[in-house]
């Protein structure tokens, strides 16, 4: 008998990197995990990454977002150990991702093809589960409740998962590279295929050489892309962002007395037919709008602005045929169109390998902040068992 | 031997509406129109009309965009007097419609079936003639240059106008509806057609149900909204606007503390699928943001802001799934997509006639000032022979 079926039903004692308090090292302890309830998952994780949702989560030390102990992680890949009642399409054993974005499947937009924002669930990413409210399926060694993160917590050997937010993908994908799917490549090859719908022979800019604008990158790359042009501080991201297929770099440090929307204007003509942002300022998706042409430039808007500052677009240059837009997730609905990356990863059309650039043990994992704070890690993978 | 014989060639004199100071009534006077050089049109303008662009520009007394003595006026349609060198497809006699907007036929944006930004030419919107910069084809009694108006100038029995802005339609079309298809009903139905591209079942809200406003509603009515909210602060535009397919009516005024926008929330679930500014306030324009659904919620801003005033996004309502675009002229090629729509007028699609609530004569041409500043007017047709 495998272990899954000796714990099915009941509490599991693991490890977890607990949070807290913010900004400090995250604390590796034993918690006790509760079995799922209806509609939910429990999964053994195998490995995560860090995002930089996570770091801005571990830094944020007020407000309602801001709660203590906690479980970060959202990027991530398991295999389910057991289920809760009323769970359909998964069983002990799957090969599953976690994703932060929800999907009911029932809801107005999640039937209609336009959106990836499910009604029912998107509203809310204050609770610690999907339908239970601040029910936490997690327990410190007092017995204390740990909150849950954006419904998945994946810093714990095992997880709690409502069946909204996990999708079953192949067992043949390799799971550091299906852990990315999880989060930042699909939101950077949905913004590029599903959002923009970037066509051969465009010009485009790309602020932010993350994990998520190398997806972008790759994403247009295969669309066919004639010039990508690469925007970052950090001057080893050029040469990182050649495999990705980024043509061209400007490092914002070296524009001198010109705005980068100036630059990218006179190296693309009169602007590029698409920008994305990546990064989360306010400020850059301004450059990033300002960088596109009239007619028909196209600015896609992928980061969280860090500080929820509101941006400002000249009308005039709006009224110009530009267009603007807003995106979680790529655009991607998660049971729909991940299963399809994991095919077009299988089919060897996709460049993902180069994007992990570390690998730690779990007991490491607060080394992985250093590295992605210091801007030379892609994607640090953090595997559960080594 | 008819009239276009006889001053083929030679300068015209004629009557023309004079903007000699800022917000001053205009002048009827007798200028001199030149003969159209190459690339360029003269036509007897039979009607044209009043629009907010005019009554804007009426009004400017100051910037490089003010400029006096001038002939205003954009929305027109006319007889073609004489050609000048090096015109193709147009000859004496043919209706046409003079139009602000440029199309070239030649840049990559012309070619490009994505844009109607002429990207050869809509970077200037300063000049009298389109190839010959500042030099005007008008001329005062005392022999004085009287400055173009974007390129069209119709307050004048007769006008000169480029290839790049001139229209050849059907002469079945009744000219007063005609004019019409020159900037108002071509950028309203342009944009719920071609840039909104709105579905059956969709809930719109249009900002401002004036002519542009009135048009998108019959777009949107034709392309079978399931709701169509308009909101004025001139309550008498809901009857009018029930013509167009306006199903609910908001006055800003009525609102009582809560924002337009929760106001249409309220109306519309989350939000509305659609919406459109097409007044040119900022704010307005925000609130018109605030008014689409989070997932897949589309702003289109028709709107030239009065002030040129900047608009401010929540960068988390633009990440959670919306659009925001501006377009100038509904996104159509003039010389592609008009045809079309007089095409559509001619099999009785389109209720257009409604629009026109005013006639004036060429004489009385500062009443119809008067008469859209009180906001019963839609559209006034002057006619230049009654």
């Amino acid at each position: 008998m495998d272990k899954a079926s000796i714990t099915e039903g009941k509490p599991i004692r693991c490890k977890a990197a607990i949070l807290r308090k913010a900004g400090e090292p995250l604390v590796i302890e034993e918690i006790q995990v509760d079995p799922p309830q209806a509609y939910e998952v429990r999964i053994k994780i195998l490995c995560t990454s860090l995002c930089h949702t996570d770091v801005t989560f571990w830094k944020l030390d007020s407000g309602p977002l801001a709660r203590f102990p906690r479980i970060l992680g959202h990027e991530a890949v398991g295999v389910v150990e057991s289920i809760g009642e009323k769970v359909d399409g998964f069983k002990q054993g799957d090969v599953v991702l976690p994703v932060f974005h929800p999907q009911c499947e029932e809801c107005k937009e999640c039937i209609s093809p336009k959106s990836n924002w499910c009604t029912k669930y998107t509203n809310d990413y204050l609770s610690n589960t999907r339908r239970y409210g601040m029910t936490s399926r997690f327990k410190d060694s007092r017995g204390e409740d740990i909150h849950h993160f954006i419904f998945v917590s994946s810093f714990t050997e095992y997880t709690v998962v409502d069946i909204a937010h996990l999708v079953k993908i192949s067992p043949e994908i390799p799971v550091d590279i299906a852990a990315l799917l999880s989060c930042s490549v699909a939101t950077g090859l949905g913004a590029a295929w599903k959002v923009a719908d970037v066509e051969e022979g465009s010009t485009v800019v790309i602020f932010g050489l993350g994990a998520v604008g190398l997806a972008v990158a790759e994403g247009v790359r295969l669309r066919g892309a004639a010039k990508i042009i690469g925007v970052d501080l950090n001057p080893a991201k050029f040469e990182i962002g050649k495999r990705f297929g980024i043509t061209d770099f400007v490092n914002p440090a070296l524009c001198g007395e010109k705005t980068i929307s100036e630059v990218i204007r006179e190296m693309t003509d009169v602007g590029a037919d698409y920008s994305f942002e990546c990064i989360g300022l306010a400020s850059l998706m301004e450059e990033a709008f300002k960088s596109t042409r009239p007619g028909s430039g196209k600015t896609i808007v992928l980061g969280m602005e860090q500080k929820a500052l509101p941006i400002s677009l000249g009308s005039y240059d709006l009224l110009r045929g530009r267009t603007v837009c807003g995106t979680l997730f790529g655009g991607l609905k998660p049971k729909l169109d991940i299963p399809i990356l994991v095919d077009r990863y299988l089919k060897k059309e996709l460049n993902l390998e180069d994007l992990i650039t570390h690998e730690l043990s779990f007991e490491e994992i607060n080394k992985a902040f250093h590295l992605l704070a210091e801007g030379n890690s892609i994607r640090c993978i953090i595997w559960m068992d080594k």
